[in-house]
């Protein structure tokens, strides 16, 4: 489906909606209904048991989202979370300068000051892409975090964190104690961030706050103790800055062995790019030859990152790849920039008396982009109806149940649906209309089990008790005694998990 | 326990720390670490189990937190969401109006004018509780919002929502559809709340970024159709305002029929408010003796609250009761506010041709207070040992896997560890230290069940298979098949739930 055909859909079903509609809505502001909310939480939860569940060591932790000048100065958030900016002197609308200058300088601003981006918008004859005049200026980049004046005093100055890493950053010093004192180890944050976008378009794409699910993991660079050999010949879709470069954006399908061997990438850093591309292949259940792992240029990465993959999903509705995720090597970076601006050394004392300064592998992953990318990947026509094919254990509502006849076993449907919640089966009651609008309605929410009440089920024949299923995807019907339900669904609701490390939890302080 | 031994304990456990603390930390923000954020999480499904629970219409969505300024104009935020506040023009302290005021004028200060505060201040000799001078001050009242400059021109306004309930009245016109245009319905929302506090003290209790899960509930005034029969013979512990009035605070227990037939209170509120109740003695576990329901008097809650009952509970490390929730009927104030706002009549048209503007119920819950709370009531000491006695499905590390001995038995323990948390018992493997150690460990991170894997368990005897089950409370100890832990433990996982209405979802568009 196209970009807006399929979010008329979502909208009309209660997925998303713009925010605060009815004053307008608000740029770069969107709200989850029912089948949204329950999407994304289905999402976080399974991101977490896979990527946390990946070590005894990785640990989910919660922190507020409001940071201190300081924190930020010492990131280097203040100073470099910039976005280079146009504005039109004319009608006074601003702009992102890669926007402007696509066609002129189509591989993006990156690294560019102001002056030479200034030089582009003269030399290309740039027009402002509302007015049409030719006054575009360049003033300073403009940063992209929210500034809060914090307190009463009016004295002192607070943001909104522009990404979930920084928190984990500031618990490392607490983390190490719970972590017993020993490398490596994660800290996961499942939350909130905020920017204020220049052009917050592409829909979930560019938000002004939107959910992001970062694990960042703590180790000495030095020893990162692993089972590789789990996942040395799994084939990677990747596409290598260096043939980039050279002009060609081809996927090579590499195993993970040679990304090591011949292709320089350390093990712990495939290891987890393996595990990344199989959450997204495994778990959200993209087809294998829609991802691939894109490597980004020195030129491209941040300069702190020492390795960048982004994990990108091709998309219909979005006319190709977009990233969804990134891995990112940050070396000392981040504990060395939080030591010098708080004054506090933040190396730690292993087993053996060896002092290091840990090194940060991040992986990042937008919640919302992703609740896009599977409506997009899963949501389809199937000859006459409208089908989300999602995983059971995305579903947000997994279960339905429906009398065939309200008046004569409604009631005993409206009991079967509280008995069900209560075993640990999420559902929704409907008796609206006739089964085939009921089952239309739930294949387009991405309900996998439809459980319908009859005549049999109520009555004193052999079938007394058991109900129809009827599945999802292949519309095939089974007969099922009530009591068996938990047993034959609750499995496919629980998200997979990765078999964790063989290790137990690393500890020095035993 | 007294608040700073508390606090020391869930610090020292991994449970809550203050934000950015190699900072120096920032008044008002906290961190959770993995027990505390397991917790919350758990905190926030039960209440979304039972409240959502309560009807089939009433939905979880999830909602930005940031709000136009024309939203908050209209709800009455950007006017009056403020706090009178002291000024001291000698060392330019800040501190709410009612602390300073606490003796001379102990019942508060809400609706007293400045010049009222300022003339209070005055005539009880004040002095500045920070430098001690009696050059206090009452400026203008202070705005408890965080506003935000949105946007690139630097011309729009927005704040951060200083209640999730605004984001669901924002939510009302689509999920009027969604519930298929019907009354009632609900809008549940658990999320981030923000309030830049004048004096953010007391830990958990006032915070600046905050979790609340709320429900609104909207309705047709004449007619809200519910199972009163279900309750009306549940004793709530009540203080009404008359009551309080007359001097005392004692409480009374009176059955919700009666709350109804003699004490004024309609059907729709006292349902909900037993619900409530029950949510805190039956979900969370607190002493039926340590609830209290707090009618709050005409001059106590805002204007546009009917009716208002608190919800507090009486914790020891606090002094006293605190207020964790709240029960509001609020008219048809909210719908009214945002339709003049908008321009847009909110009011809908329900089947027969009747046209209303639904009234709203508000069930208001503190997240973060009731892990505070959650701490207060259930830690303990008892002989030797601390114990969290969280309810099963509240804990945040239901099961531990321990083998006996690491070198004998850690591979298989750890595989335990494994296949269990795929059976969706989610569980920590923990090898340090003699067994009695473990066992601490656990206690204090309330864990329930400790399953022991030993000599017999990866024996060939007749035990082989089966491990040692130990619980937290009783200490009792069992044997038990690996193959019966999902069964024997994942029921006491699933929160409790409330027999949800008879009733089939309203619905008017069938």
């Amino acid at each position: 489906m196209k970009s807006d055909e399929l979010f008329a859909l979502l909208r009309r079903r209660g997925v998303i909606w713009p925010s605060a509609e009815i004053y307008g809505g608000a740029q770069g502001l969107y709200d989850y209904g029912p089948l949204g909310a329950g999407l994304k939480r289905r999402i976080e939860d399974a991101w977490t048991a896979w990527f946390v569940g990946l070590s005894h060591d990785y640990y989910l932790i919660d922190a507020a989202e409001i940071l201190p000048e300081a924190v930020v100065r010492a990131s280097g958030h203040l100073e470099n979370f910039t976005d280079p900016e146009v504005t039109c002197d004319s009608c006074h609308s601003a702009f992102r300068a890669d926007t402007v200058l696509e066609k002129a300088r189509p591989e993006g601003v990156d690294g560019l000051s102001v002056a030479e981006i200034e030089q582009l918008v003269r030399a290309s004859g740039a027009k402002c892409p509302s007015c049409g005049a030719k006054t575009l200026r360049v003033p300073p980049p403009f940063n992209l975090m929210f500034g809060l004046d914090y307190g009463v005093t009016g004295h002192e100055r607070a943001y909104l964190r522009p990404e979930t890493a920084q928190s984990s950053y500031l618990s490392f010093p607490r983390m190490w104690d719970v972590a017993r004192r020993a490398l490596p180890f994660g800290i996961a944050i499942v939350g909130k961030a905020y920017r204020n976008e220049i052009a917050p378009r592409q829909l979930l794409f560019r938000m002004r706050t939107f959910t992001q699910a970062e694990l960042q993991i703590f180790f000495d660079p030095e020893h990162f103790p692993l089972p590789f050999d789990r996942v040395r010949e799994e084939k990677l879709p990747v596409v290598r800055a260096a043939r980039r470069l050279a002009g060609s954006e081809e996927v090579e399908l590499v195993p993970a062995a040679e990304l090591v061997r011949s292709g320089g990438l350390p093990e712990f850093y495939v290891y987890h790019l393996v595990h990344t591309y199989r959450f997204f292949r495994d778990v959200l259940g993209v087809p294998a030859d829609r991802i691939r792992l894109l490597e980004k240029s020195d030129q491209e990465r941040a300069f702190y990152n020492r390795i960048h993959f982004d994990v990108e999903v091709r998309l219909e509705s979005m006319g190709g790849f977009k990233e969804i995720a990134g891995v990112h090597y940050r070396g000392d970076y981040d504990l060395s920039r939080h030591g010098k601006g708080s004054g506090k050394d933040l190396s730690v004392t292993l087993t053996g008396g060896r002092s290091v300064l840990p090194h940060v592998l991040e992986l990042t992953y937008g919640v919302d982009r992703s609740v896009w990318a599977l409506a997009d990947v899963h949501l389809h026509k199937d000859g006459e109806r409208t089908l989300w094919s999602l995983p059971p254990y995305l579903a947000p509502v997994p279960v339905a149940v429906f009398p065939l006849i309200a008046k004569e076993q409604g009631a005993y449907a409206l009991r079967l649906s509280d008995e069900l919640a209560s075993a640990g089966l999420p559902n929704q009651y409907d008796d609206a209309g006739t089964i085939g609008k009921r089952y239309a309605r739930m294949d387009e929410a991405g309900t996998p089990f439809c459980v319908t009440v009859d005549g049999e089920t109520v009555g004193d024949g052999p079938n007394h008790g058991t109900v129809t299923v009827r599945h999802r995807d292949s519309k095939a019907q089974e007969r099922l005694s009530t009591a068996d339900l938990p047993a034959r669904i609750a499995p496919s609701l629980r998200p997979p998990r990765p078999t964790r490390s063989d290790a137990a939890p690393s500890s020095n302080a035993r």
